[in-house]
């Protein structure tokens, strides 16, 4: 683990809002345009989705090079590179291609940053909505269309006034589905669909679960990162670090994650 | 058919932003606040959404009430208005209560105006976004994050290449559910929860097809008038006027519609 100095903190502030600026302005180049609307030939040649991924990626490792030389980078769409600092970047240009490619306001751009142990801090940015979810090294906040607010998750309550979210109705494999269906019976409200932005709403307090099975690294870093600076837990099915991806439940509070624990696991 | 005039519609359109203003104000008054986290007890005495819903569809009617007395008035919350000029305004404040209770920036407010042979102009507002879809009268364009641009639906494509959305994965009857699936196993993507946002996107060109069951006159209307004017189509499973609610199919294009409609009735 590695010591961050409170100049370091604002510091990696600074480069990682450059960061989520910088793919804000290159991933709405193409959200929702023409280009997406290309036929099917087209479709064929051309994916808007790495075209706005790549570049995206690209600007931030650009920035990084820059101003963070001696850190490490792990990123979706280029090879990593290994740094000297003991840090690395993680980043997912466009977490939720399926909702950027439908149009909808719940993709988001995942930056984190992180040390041995794991992620330290982390970014949830939705370019379209201009709204940024960060938490790690003191700060747990939310900067958006309604301005600042810190983010909190809420408190424990029964499973059944629970709200639980997850991108697919088929969660992973037969199995895993078989897993999810335990806990989603028990909960007041399953919601699909939500991408990304469902770890930032369990942060703002919201909803109390999000279970997803298949992750990649660059997509839980940054929200383990947020969710527990809003005070959530973020393990795999077991309860183990999933820093690495795999299966992922995020919940608001203890009670909640032990409670969905048992049943993922009945 | 009620004829309109250029100063009418002009009229309809001024009252119509007022309302949503109104609305948006009103919804954002308690959405994601302290209240929609109250703990379970006070869940059960007090239901943000209902007040929200209440408090928005009051303001709407006190501003008809007074700009537009001879008109209809049909809403969710409550009894309906008869009118004497021939229009009737149909009012949904918050459709998607889901959606509004969990955070998501998919619910909306639905505003429309129907003469007798249906809706001739609507709104579907997104307050959290700040972003209106409105269509009709001549008009069929979107004000959002991303300034003012035209709605255009997009054109046919085979459906292997469509993209289909609907609320829940849990469409209806069983029967609703199985004609649904067999149009939702011959799609690209399938995706879900994003309430009445999906016709919203359908409207941008971003989406081929929304298909739904269970549906109120007032959830349907804003969409029928946003999406035709786009050039899109919305009837009930049968290929019939939908303007009542009960089962809905929206499509981008007469073919994809009516591939659409020859799954559901195989």
């Amino acid at each position: 683990m590695k010591r961050i100095s409170a100049n370091e903190a604002e510091n990696i502030f600074t480069i990682a809002a450059e960061l989520a600026e910088a793919a804000r302005e290159v991933t709405l180049l193409h959200f929702r345009k023409k280009d997406l609307r290309a036929d099917n030939k087209e479709l064929t040649r051309f994916d808007p989705v790495t075209v706005a991924d790549r570049l995206s990626e690209t600007r931030m490792r650009e920035i990084l090079a820059q101003r963070r030389p001696a850190d490490g980078i792990l990123g979706e769409e280029f090879g990593p590179v290994t740094g000297t600092s003991g840090l690395t970047w993680v980043l997912d240009p466009i977490d939720g291609t399926r909702g950027y490619l439908s149009g909808t306001p719940t993709w988001g751009v995942l930056i984190s940053v992180c040390d041995s142990l794991g992620p330290i801090y982390g970014i949830i940015d939705q370019p379209y909505i201009r709204e940024r979810f960060e938490g790690g090294l003191g700060r747990a906040l939310v900067t958006g269309p309604s301005g600042i607010a810190p983010l909190r998750c809420r408190a424990a309550r029964p499973l059944d006034e629970a709200i639980l979210f997850s991108t697919f109705p088929e969660v992973g494999t037969p199995e895993e589905g078989a897993a999810f269906r335990r806990v989603a019976e028990q909960t007041k409200l399953v919601r699909y669909g939500a991408d990304c932005y469902a770890y930032a709403l369990l942060a703002t307090g919201m909803i109390d679960l999000v279970i997803e099975a298949g992750l990649q690294a660059y997509d839980v870093q940054a929200p383990i990162a947020v969710i527990e600076a809003a005070g959530g837990i973020m393990t795999d099915w077991q309860g183990r670090s999933c820093h690495n991806g795999g299966r992922v439940l995020a919940a608001a509070n203890a009670e909640i994650h032990a409670k969905a624990l048992a049943l993922l696991n009945t």
